[in-house]
């Protein structure tokens, strides 16, 4: 037993395990076919040197002919760093996620590490089993994009010196590198946009106000009608889960009633699309911004006005700090807030329906 | 020496690897910790039985205490399965495969397994480094949307016992599990829908010929204008990479000069998107069909008509026929083909313009 590792040792003479498929060829199995020792194999696989050019060729042939593969778990327990990181999504089939994702993959492919993803489906205790699952595997770092508000069950991870950056959305209870878009002031600029054009009963959907970037951009929201002097009524906001259905309602009910709000301003992608459906079939125009972009948000009639985040650079941000923690370049945790840019496009800049 | 694994055996007296970020905590930690032998640490962690309620509390507190977590590397040396399975895509980005991973990572999750997945930007080479990677860290089986057209290479995994299904696309030069859509009999409808509202000069823009379902597709494409009896002219055709700048000279060229087409097959959503921005600044209206449908496809006027694949559909099967093998109860490999479904929303009913 190596009592570092909690592996069970098993001796050269016992019966190797046998999994239900068959067995792996061994170190064993070259060594015998090529006519050289253990060691000589071990030296090949592991790139030492101290074997002549003669003896490679023939111990690299017998490789090649059983299909012997070195297994890169034994090399973990060996070496300590695996090459591979960690990223924790909220959600594999949200749109904005696809290019923070291959900017992650992209950096650690530039530093010859595997990305190893899953997701949360918003749920913290499925962040925290995935989470986990990746330390045990004994990933070198993740990128975590949270579900939950409380990290601390990554205390353990982070003294034994797993590297980790929170994107999105902040670390909750630990002292954490968080790498974030610019959520109150986009989703500011973008309320005050509407209201500058003439605006004044103006509605907010957003998703649950326990997610950091929704409760930021309702905080935005607010700040700009405040900064107009318009007192917000609570019909006009509605935070929830961002399922079609939900934000149907939400946004019809606003629109209805003796004083329907003549603006939305919608509190992420997932939430302009449906909101952009409603308007489709509403009788009035009523104007919209979103917050996030999305593909063919242009060639909408009308183009639809977004608060654009860029998803690819918090990525490449938050896997370049990754790397610089593990190349001990990165000394203290800090937060990094990147710029969103709002693009007009024809939604935004609708008048009042009287 | 471990001759199964490579594995050098760092004696108990020796010490431990340190790695630059500090050490983790030791079952002897634990061990010591608690007061009790490392026999009883052990049995607590891996839940054998033969341990007091008191001992397993007093054990449970100094793991608690410390921090300490099993290491899995050492697991799946021991114990043959990993629990976890690789999904190699081909974009990350491509708005496609999130429904497509999101339903694998569900067949997974429904199994105890994590998934792992990386993509291969269509790169032949990085798709065969990435499965390898996958392999030498044990996963127990693999679902690959393949960028190459020889996969001999995986035949000492499939030896070995390595699970794997093809998605989206067929394995090549290897006897494998496949799960496809039926992009032929899908491309010749959309096509044939095409010639049936009036059209002859339909042009065809697709993927880069090597790439299975765009061979698949043009060969559909090709099938309803022969039945038909429309001969084909070769400027009516543009295979390449989808990227909007190519799909844009393409699309343009066929709607200019004395000849121009009158409709458009798009082989799949990216380039689909791209002939709907094209089409958009064009003076005459166009005809679109669009292989695979995509969000707001419904919204654009007129409606984008679309062959529609079942993503989650190919992701789920692919996935379940992986378990099965695992599981011991799928036997011989087989190629499933899952049905289209043309959905006819405007722009694909639009006569042919004078």
């Amino acid at each position: 037993m190596d009592d570092r590792t909690g592996l069970r040792i098993v001796p050269d003479t016992a019966r190797p395990p046998v999994n239900r498929y068959g067995n792996r060829p061994t170190m064993k199995d070259v060594a015998a076919r090529a006519g050289v020792g253990l060691k000589t194999v071990s030296r090949v696989v592991n790139g030492e040197p101290g074997v002549t050019p003669d003896t490679e060729r023939r111990v690299q042939e017998a490789i090649d002919a059983l299909g012997f593969r070195r297994n890169d778990s034994a090399r973990v327990l060996r070496k300590g760093r695996t090459a591979s990181i960690g990223l924790v999504l909220e959600d594999l089939a949200d749109p904005f996620y696809g290019p923070l994702s291959r900017a992650v993959e992209e950096v650690a492919r530039s530093h010859g590490a595997l990305l190893i993803n899953g997701s949360s489906a918003e749920d913290p205790d499925r962040e925290q089993e995935l989470v986990l699952a990746l330390c045990a595997r004994r990933v070198d770092g993740l990128v975590v994009i949270p579900a939950g508000d409380d990290h601390r069950y990554l205390e353990p991870e982070l003294r034994a010196g797993v590297a980790t950056v929170f994107v999105d959305r902040p670390a909750g209870r630990i002292d954490a590198d968080v790498v974030l878009s610019d959520s109150f002031g986009g989703a500011r600029d973008g309320v005050a946009h509407l209201i500058a054009h003439g605006h004044r009963r103006v509605g907010f959907i957003g998703d649950m106000p326990r997610i950091h970037t929704a409760a930021e951009r309702l905080r935005g929201y607010r700040a700009a009608m405040e900064q107009a002097g318009i007192p917000v009524e609570d019909s006009w906001m509605s935070l929830g889960v961002t399922d079609p259905e939900r934000v149907r309602r939400a946004a019809e009910e606003m629109l209805s009633g003796p004083d329907p709000v003549t603006a939305i301003f919608a509190g992420n992608n997932r939430v302009t699309v449906t909101v952009v459906r409603v308007l489709a079939r509403h009788s009035r125009p009523v104007a919209l911004v979103g917050f996030d972009d999305f593909e063919l948000a242009d060639l909408l009639r009308p183009g639809v006005t977004v608060v654009a985040q860029d998803a690819a650079a918090l990525g490449r941000t938050a896997a370049d700090r990754l790397f610089r923690q593990l190349d001990g370049t990165l000394l203290a945790p800090e937060r990094v807030q990147l710029p969103t840019r709002l693009i007009t496009r024809g939604s935004g800049e609708l008048p009042p329906a009287v």
